[in-house]
């Protein structure tokens, strides 16, 4: 397992290091199996904006300190930080719940996610339980342990799905496993999480995160920054279009301009020259300007 | 298997009772292999209205009486209340059909099962096609018994799908799956059917039904009725807008909401007390207002 | 394996042959693998296009000559003719960039098979990868052979995906593995694209063309040509609606006016008499008037 360089010291409730091009996001709360807070929440986004930024990272891995993932909102806590979860409510909030602006705390992450430039790889184990299932759904793989629980368990708290998660579950396990899994909010064992397209690979639970490292830096070493950027967002902002022509439309111009560019060149070259590629462009400067979802939100 | 209490003998070819939470929907033409008509659409369309207002209904079971589930349109019914399936056209269906309205039958009991406030959980075995199948698209639950015959005949007997089974099915088994069901009208044998993900489970023919009340009584057990209506319309109505930002953007006023509201109070009393909850909220009372689909359709 | 009639000798880089109701359209550059070039985009939609127009045509077949399907985009052409895969740009392309009418290679053939009143089975071995995977994404039916490769490469080229796959492949096969296929640009072999919902069937090399003539002749003589037409063209055009209300207000009409059609009469004697259908419709000429997208695209 990599020994991840720490570069910060700001965070509390989560660590952050980033070795051999790729960031580690470690949710840092094992005493309380990661129990979710608004605290989380703000450094778990701070954390994925530092890396999307950085040209150091290609890639970033999420998992959790100890045996568990994330067991959900951590109902125990109490303090304004965590007004979201209570009955407490700031003005702020008030404002914002009037006003229709109001973002409940697990989709700040999920925006987050949705919106990176750079792929995301999960390694998960143990508990991956309410928010701890959904903040996984706008990740690029999930790599999951033997006995890692899944589990929606909204309509069981008398509370509903959080996270966009009733836009992201259907498209990744199809319409009957998402009503399946939100309807019920039963735990879903990682065998069948697999078999529903959820989990990318299962693994013993020691091996988990070396396993989502070695994905995270073979992305590094073959793929152009630049390409993965544009196909992550092809595909989460365009594909649901009623038609392909307007995606059509877009990937020809982004053709056209990305096989003259110094990319698909070195692509070209070091494949007939049978070695790794070494792509010189650069995110997020090299993005074309004209991607619609640039002015776009995170 | 549970009797089911007798509530009304209004009907002719269903039959319909409650007991223990649950209402029972059959299809009641064994003789004809329950063959559709559009009285039996009717009939079928009033029991899910009566069940979806039944303070005493939390699930619905959906099935067939005898053999088969259902054989398709009664081909052979040639009176004027058959008349959708014949030659003969009245004056209503010639105007509806004039200015846009009109609704072909199999899509009546399509509809109401899509805006529906409560689960439905069909148990099938035997012939299950035509609108035998497309009627089952719509509900939650599809258990089947081995044997069960799914099929959507309609580009072999010159027609094409109905009941909107075009929109339901590529999210149900994915593009392949359905354009190759759809275009070559073949039978789809359950095994198949539960690998494509249209069929959740397959039992012996004849313990299909009782698995079906063990899921429902299960599903009445730990879900609170509001969370589960607002879960289901949340997936069934939201699901496929472009983004999931207007999703998060309505989800985050449900959860603010409900997170404050009696059946999270009891959520997570009772979760923390490790008993079975009992959820204050009723239907349709306790639906938040502001549902943007509350307006709409049946 | 049938011997295709051969009907036009006005093509150079494929062969198109029609027999026993099939057209087989082969890329037939063996000696380049099939490698795809600009004139080859040209030849294929002509060739579908003919297809589309023939009485005689009533499934399409898509094969390759020698030992692979296509081995993606020739990159080794320089002539003005492949000036879509060079640096070259003529003063057409360089107005239609401008403009955004500007139509890269792959989709041009992606854009034709979307449009098709006729079904495409796909008969595939050895290497389908780039513009040989992403034009098999809008055909029906995926039939390969054991150790056929599959793989959307653009990532480790530099460039993105083509052809409005981003908006086919999560159709196909879920977000996760449209997202890992597509990011990662990693070959994806025969079995595991069977197992994502891909790939209709596997066979054995020598044997996957007849198993696509055998499946092709299937649907020609079960199948009505105008119900085939429409009902893959709803699915096509109409699945991706966020309400299912549009597309059932499209096929209440549409069994409406077909159930009272020639086509309808045929499919119920037939089944009564127990033979095989002879459907009198006709394509394009018996295609409904009112089809929203029959004025569109192709």
């Amino acid at each position: 397992m990599q020994e991840a360089r720490k570069v910060t010291e700001r965070y509390e409730q989560i660590s952050y290091g980033v070795a051999d091009r790729v960031a580690t996001i470690t949710l840092d709360r094992p005493e309380a199996r990661n129990g979710y807070t608004r605290q989380m929440a703000d450094e778990i986004t701070d954390a994925l904006r530092t890396a999307d930024a950085d040209h150091a990272v290609r890639v970033v891995v999420l998992t959790g300190a100890g045996q568990d993932f994330c067991v959900g909102a951590d109902l125990s806590a109490g303090s304004g930080k965590e007004q979201g979860f209570t009955q407490k409510v700031d003005e702020d909030t008030a404002r914002q719940v009037a006003d229709g602006t109001y973002q409940e705390p697990a989709g700040l992450v999920t925006r987050v996610l949705y919106a990176m430039n750079k792929p995301v790889v999960a390694a998960v184990r143990g508990a991956a339980v309410g928010v701890g299932s959904t903040m996984l759904l706008p990740v690029d793989y999930r790599l999951a342990a033997h006995g890692t629980k899944f589990g929606f368990p909204f309509t069981r708290r008398g509370i509903v799905p959080e996270g966009a998660s009733a836009w992201f579950l259907p498209r990744l396990v199809g319409l009957a496993k998402a009503l399946d899994w939100l309807i019920s909010g039963r735990i879903v064992p990682a065998e069948e999480a697999l078999d529903a397209g959820l989990v990318h690979s299962l693994h013993e639970s020691d091996d988990v995160l070396d396993a989502a490292y070695a994905l995270a830096r073979g992305l590094a070493d073959q793929t152009a920054p630049v390409s993965v950027a544009v196909t992550r967002q092809l595909v989460y902002r365009m594909a649901w279009a009623e038609s392909p022509e307007a995606v059509h439309r877009l990937d020809s111009r982004l053709v056209f301009d990305t096989v003259r560019g110094a990319d698909a060149r070195e692509g070209v070259k070091s494949f007939f020259e049978r070695r790794t590629p070494q792509f010189p462009g650069r995110l997020p400067e090299d993005l074309p300007e004209y991607l619609p979802w640039r002015e776009g939100t995170a």
